[in-house]
């Protein structure tokens, strides 16, 4: 599987590339699954649902089956980002918003106004930055933020 | 991994009794996890969370991850109990709440105020009825409804 991580500032545009990039690859017959880590506890089941009921009552997992799809919910300590990627499905591509850090190439979005350097800069795992426009000081690709299609290109290309 | 699954008519108590087969058995140093399958169309992802953004875009499946735990999201065609329980992380026993068929044993939760005869008296894969009283015609453990641990003891025991 190929596996780029998508990292950023707050408010870089993230996950509208992510979204970009996915529906881009879709439409290209790739398969494509996605992970995204919050920093903000997001409610990840609803209350009242009975795998939430489940887990309350101390299940480790909790599936949950409904008409179009299923959800598997798990409570405790994050696991890193490879063990979590083994508990996907094999697709062609996996996209992960929000991991900084590890060995998987890494595509920074990034503005100006933001006011904060690119941490492409400091970090050789980033491999490419996605941008509006020219990224001072740094000598590797700039993809053009708004053109998923070419961020694309360079996610799938010889690297 | 013990698999039992907790089948019965709407509204026999299936929920309560496996919530309370979980605390049950948590409560005894065991692991547990659970499935359960729901007729009715739940919203298993919340519409505007990133993973509901990355599904609606195409994504295959799609993990978030937030404080305290994640959840992995699938798309598409519902597969059958085997394959759900293998993507779940090895556990002692593993409860599996509205499949009514299936090579796994199953415990049917059964009240006479229904109006409806037992399964258990045309599946021979039910290995017992759980009920608040006798069940007749019935030739197969029956295990008081109200009792956890005595159903418990019968999932754990030699069969």
């Amino acid at each position: 599987m190929i596996v780029w991580g998508i990292v950023g500032w707050k408010n870089a545009g993230k996950t509208t590339l992510v979204e970009r990039l996915v529906a881009e690859l879709a439409g290209r017959g790739l398969t494509v699954s996605t992970l995204k880590r919050s920093h903000h506890a997001v409610g990840l089941d609803r209350p009242g649902t009975d795998s939430h009921r489940h887990r309350l009552a101390g299940a480790h997992e909790a599936i949950l089956v409904s008409g179009g799809g299923w959800a598997l919910f798990h409570a405790g300590a994050e696991p890193d980002l490879a063990a979590l990627i083994d508990r996907l499905e094999p697709v062609d591509v996996v996209l992960a918003e929000g991991w900084k850090r590890g060995a998987h190439p890494r595509i920074e979005v990034w503005r100006p106004e933001t006011g904060v350097d690119p941490m492409a800069l400091t970090d050789p795992g980033i491999r490419a930055v996605a941008a509006p426009g020219a990224v001072p000081g740094l000598e590797r690709p700039v993809l053009p933020l708004d053109e998923a299609a070419r961020v694309a290109d360079h996610m799938l290309g010889p690297g």
